[in-house]
């Protein structure tokens, strides 16, 4: 049987007049769509647009759903009260679910976006209050999430089905964390040493941290980037080279491929 | 068999700090609650709190969907793209559906507001973008609308279920319009006349017009308003004489009573 | 010479619809108005009203400058880039000159508002960035603060002229920093225990804190609220009882009584 | 001595994360930008950065106030009242005035945007509304107004200095007024063509209209794109042409130039 991993990445933040990211491209590359809700990005007619682009190319779609900061693009940390983000998660959900059913498609998965996805990786009370306004409204909805983190457990503990998610174009400690963004070498950019980091994670389940050790990251899911052009080439060199190796590229709930 | 009507008012209409309306009060005499759904009025935390209210007050609620202008309150005409208008009402409908869930209650109708309630009567353009939004969603919702507006028969015709609602403080033309509220006459104050108007419309399906003449006014719905003191007075005033005449207050789905 | 201070409070913060405070019985009892500015509340219209209102009752007109932040009414911490904060207080700043010249008076202060207020109190990097559009708008502005905090040698230090200011009704800890409101006893109630209280600050200097000890608080300024009927009772109270004692409210400027 | 004429064009409309033009590139072309304030596009750091770029390049600011509409960019007719109006008029160019005194430039004229410029062209109540708003800040900003249009004798019976503009890009009626976008033929694309009717508006005082007759346009101003590439060439084939003819391209107020 053949090894298989998911593909995701960040869908229909165009808002109003404003574009951005390439949705038709990167639909053609990944298995899963983590698509905004309105809240950090996206505004409902373009939502709806890359919904039924989502639905054309069979990708999985999932709420990506964010703080209540369009200026800021939902990348700023933000101390909302506990039943403020349990509400603003049901109502980013529903949301998505409304216009997926519109589209012809349906809403499987969360994924936090930015401030909100770092934030509750590991503060509890934030993470709790997620867990709560999935749990709410669909508890069959699987919630992505970093390898790694303590909001894992906190999830699996709450009921959800969790799924693990590693970043192709990262580099990670020997302990499984990601290198903070302000050490040089955090980001990678040779799409070609990335496809094949991306394949050593699916074959061996884990990758080469930045001391040299081999590390294991237990993913079910890898996000990679489609708003640039150079973001869309390592996306497509990953889906190249795993598929190369037999691995199929589905999403993690099997809906794809 | 005893003789039923539906009363019906706007809730949910608080923002963030900002508090309006008497959500629990009003909710004691109302049989359906058109709750906001956060584009010209509503936040997450509060519309779920009203939804969790009508829920235990065994009250039908609807998406009262508007335009997107929070600082216009939806009270002012938007010339909206018909695809942009169709997505902002689904979802609006889809986040209010999915925090209803949350509250262990669901959504069974839509009422537009505002302007948008206004223009849609008669605008077949922006009419026909509402109802599609509607039917794309879920085509069981019912619309309630405008008595003897045209929107009735365009949202019939694409095969919505339509209850038309009477204003239970407006005067009505003997053509079954509403007077216009510029002019003197428009809105009625005093609670005891304007129940005993409501009564005779249940009872004789029409009302005095200004002019003096009896009115046919088809409508299984009446509008009431609970946003003062007074207006709380006028819903109690309604729905005690009709009670007191053996009419049965019920959500026009019958999910009430 | 009689002994004077400055009775300072928060208005315009009204937002379309919806109504809060009462700036017209507030505006009768202070002598600085800290007025929204659109981030955390306020819309043009109703904030040019209080400006105008405040320009008849002879009352100096501070802009209250918040995080872009309506729906938590800016009381939710955020992690601001700092070129991103500076540009948000001067278009604030800016908005706000231009609506006070309009109404015939301009702006003669900034107080930051909520989770801004209290993060630059101590943390350096928000407070520089707020200092440095204020001086890069008009570098008269004084900037308000809370008495003790270490904003006041910075802004100091930067050039900005500071007033501080004491909190009517918060109880104060021996050490001049403000008992946390998740104590017991934070908030102080009696409108005549309150008063006395402040006429001590002015006259002597200090407060009683909360373990008995007399404390010194410096303030030129201090806040009263008027957001209900038991806030304008104990504003009124503290007015009345100062202005009995001979002490003179006016602005920090100056430019009342 | 030289003719001369400005060349005007719309900036500052990034949003947070979202991109829009090439604020640099067109601020090496015009002489004048309109500069949006934050309602229909804009965020006050991304605003700030493209008033210092145009210090650096001695442009001319203006303010682009708009309808309060980000997600529609200001492009959608709003009925709103005067008193509204008016105040959001002199919030966005109070806003502008501050970020431009931080930038060490000063805003120069007004140029409504989107909706509003089409709609106060003709509609005098929203006219009315949006020149009290200008002389309730500064009465000796000029408007910048479509030429032809009944708002240019509005405001200068109000008092207000108007300087009329033609557009480059677009087709004449013999009347004068602008081919409707909805016929074949409203817009322009050829660079030279369009240089070269921009090169007889400003020799010989008007444009041949698409009937075939020379038609008089009194224009201050011209006005050209820079959002893509083929408008930012249009735009440098316009100041080409013009030049090499010896005329001056300067902001009406000979700002520059």
């Amino acid at each position: 049987m053949n090894k298989k991993i998911d593909l995701n990445s960040d869908l229909g933040e165009s808002f109003g007049q404003w574009q951005m990211g390439n949705d038709e491209a990167i639909l053609g590359l990944v298995s899963s769509a983590n698509i905004a809700c309105g809240f950090h990005a996206g505004s409902p007619d373009g939502i709806l647009k890359t919904l039924i682009a989502a639905k054309k190319h069979d990708v999985t779609v999932g709420a990506h759903v964010g703080y209540p900061d369009l200026v800021g693009f939902g990348r700023r940390n933000m101390d909302i009260a506990s039943n403020e983000l349990t509400a603003d998660v049901i109502y980013q959900i529903g949301a998505l679910q409304g216009l997926a059913k519109a589209a012809g498609t349906e809403v499987q998965y969360v994924k936090p976006h930015g401030a909100l996805y770092n934030t509750i990786a590991h503060d509890k009370r934030q993470a709790m209050a997620v867990i709560e306004g999935i749990l709410a409204i669909d508890s069959h909805l699987t919630l992505v999430a970093l390898a790694g983190a303590p909001l894992i457990s906190w999830a699996q503990e709450a009921g959800l089905n969790v799924v693990a998610e590693a970043f192709a174009d990262r580099a990670y400690n020997s302990d499984g964390t990601l290198v903070s963004r302000k050490l040089a070498g955090a980001v990678l950019h040779d799409p070609e040493l990335v496809a094949k980091r991306m394949l050593q994670l699916v074959n061996d389940g884990g990758v080469i941290a930045i001391d040299g050790q081999f590390t294991l990251i237990n993913a079910g899911s890898i996000c990679v980037h489609g708003d640039s052009p150079g973001a869309l080439e390592m996306a497509a060199k990953v889906r190249e080279i795993l598929e190369q190796q037999g691995i199929n590229i589905c999403g993690f709930a099997g809906a794809r491929g």
